[in-house]
């Protein structure tokens, strides 16, 4: 497989087909996994990693789950294709880094991928557009369940799966939603929930996981604890969590609507007409202005792009997607009138293709 | 004559139909002129004021220059008519108290008009599109010269016109233009540019005349004396040196495209996503937008609207015309949406028009 394989498009499960997409953009699910016999992934020798990918490969390739999927050879890809499959959230900082024999065995469509040689041998993750934890669950444990019959998992009947770092022990699972704030966010009551997210158990990250950033009042909600509860009960944990935290967001949206419609509508708006009409801006910029349009949308105002267009520009105006599009190096500059370019046209096909929009 | 009668759109001079639109928004000549025998008008007594007012008003009525216009009394209108003609640019703020039996005497186009029993007795005004000191001068002057077939004016041989001010004896004429001048400001040359112009003794105001503020960019440059000189050399030495400072302005221009044209674009274009999207703002705000737009429309950007919506939307979306509009008092964050939405119509109106912009 290479890299052409992945559409240029964004990522099918960005495309807001999931329940609750105006809240939330979607749920990730993913199983650490180690074979028995081989040392971690950072005490292990090159030749050994290299024998991982090799089992892992195959025993993708004859998983149904996986079908018409690939490998690919991490430190055969340039730094611009290892941050592009960052990017798409397919490969963590770490496994992106090219230095040791690392892979990502990635299914089309990306729903289902697998890292190999992360800090765990296996990283395999399921992505669902929207709020779907079960599925995304059902997904991942199915798949799981496959390579399960050609791989032999490191697992102990006391603590469960084994893993590098002792905070993955047990379930090795970490379940996690990519919910939408702003209502908390502008009604300044964000502070409070995320504490309380914090002492059920949970943790709260950025866009882009762990370390990241929160921009764009995207928030990734995620369970703690792999040992003492079952997966299920992991899931079920964050699922009514996160329904709080929805019903939370509505109700401040509700209160919005009451109280401050006019600016709402304004502040939509005015970030709507920044990103259809400005020459030059961030990817930073993007996400906060795509975060507002997407607040207008889930009020309801008519004539807005769809949801599933702003989803998409989160991952396509990322640096080495433009690079990636552009064909050659960008400095900052060059990329922020690209950036610009590129949201143009995409909204402009988004508004074609819905008919709406365009005189707003 | 009632101010229905005034057309409910903008000023027909603010249509960009004149040379150097681009450049210069309008022309304007006002002549002040008193009757012999009648004290000056903060002298006069009431009754005096008022035969003054029937004087002008059948000298206008049997003049050529001011045929098809009629008379406004200002006692007889409400506070919110008289800041709309003040909006207009045909009355100023010391002709719109409203105490004092004073009047607008206003030909159709609003081109020619006469503020009676203001400062002077008469303040016969002449507006032109674009740059255009000579016409608007020949205009002012035809009138003038119909107006004194009726009417006997202050003159003294040694002097001239007789004012109330000594700063207008002697001509009585005061000539400015109306300038755009951007670039002069974002390249920090304009201070240097408007000392010069002092300098040469000519005086520097913002959009509303005296003691306003410059906002938008726009200067209104005016000669300052009216003794010693004729009309004509007055007319020839604000033409001269207002063509010195366009070229000064189009020389920034060349400058600003040549190192800053992406920032430039930018600017542009968010202005124009900003007035076509916000849902509240403030005129100031409009003033400004419109200024970037301008400065875009005359660097030759494509798609944005045409000047002469743009000169329309800095009368129309003053607070007395949205009141007007309405048809009832409006409180200002009121006002500020309603702003929002005339300017948005009125753009949309001209992109149907032009058939430019809409999907920029």
């Amino acid at each position: 497989m290479d890299l052409e394989q992945l559409t240029r498009e964004a990522s099918p499960w960005l495309d807001a087909s999931g329940p609750h997409s105006d809240l939330v953009l979607s749920t990730r699910v993913r199983l650490a996994r180690n074979l028995v016999g081989v040392p971690f992934t950072h005490r292990a020798r090159d030749e050994q990693l290299v024998s991982v990918l090799g089992a892992v490969e195959r025993a993708a390739e004859g998983a149904a789950a996986f079908q018409r999927g690939g490998l690919l050879k991490m430190h055969e890809l340039t730094p611009i294709d290892r941050q592009f499959l960052v990017e798409r959230h397919l490969v963590s900082h770490e496994l992106s880094d090219g230095a040791r024999p690392r892979g990502l065995y990635v299914a089309t469509g990306e729903r289902l991928s697998i890292m190999v040689n992360e800090e765990d041998h296996l990283r395999l993750q399921a992505l669902c557009s929207g709020f779907q934890l079960a599925e995304a669950w059902a997904l991942a444990e199915h798949a799981d369940e496959e390579l399960e019959g050609a791989l032999e998992y490191a697992f102990s009947d006391e603590l469960g799966y084994l893993t590098a770092c002792p905070t993955n022990v047990g379930t090795g699972m970490r379940a996690s939603v990519l919910i939408h704030l702003p209502a908390l966010v502008l009604t300044k009551q964000i502070d409070k929930v995320l504490k309380s997210i914090v002492q059920v158990g949970l943790a709260v990250r950025g866009l882009y996981g762990e370390g990241s950033q929160v921009m764009g009042n995207l928030f990734q909600i995620s369970n703690q604890t792999t040992l003492g509860h079952s997966e299920q009960e992991s899931v079920e944990s964050l699922d009514r969590v996160s329904r709080q935290i929805l019903d939370y967001e509505e109700r401040a949206r509700d209160v919005l609507m009451r109280d401050a419609k006019g600016q709402i509508e304004d502040k939509v708006w005015r970030a709507y007409g920044s990103l259809r009409y400005g020459r030059s801006m961030t990817s930073e910029e993007v996400i906060n202005l795509c975060s507002a349009i997407r607040l207008g949308v889930a009020l309801g105002f008519a004539g807005l792009p769809p949801l599933k267009a702003l989803n998409e520009l989160l991952v396509l105006t990322q640096p080495a997607h433009l690079t990636r599009r552009a064909g050659r190096e960008l400095d900052a500059p060059e990329r922020n009138v690209l950036r610009a370019d590129l949201v143009r046209s995409h909204l402009e096909r988004a508004n074609y293709e819905t008919g709406e929009g365009s005189r707003g």
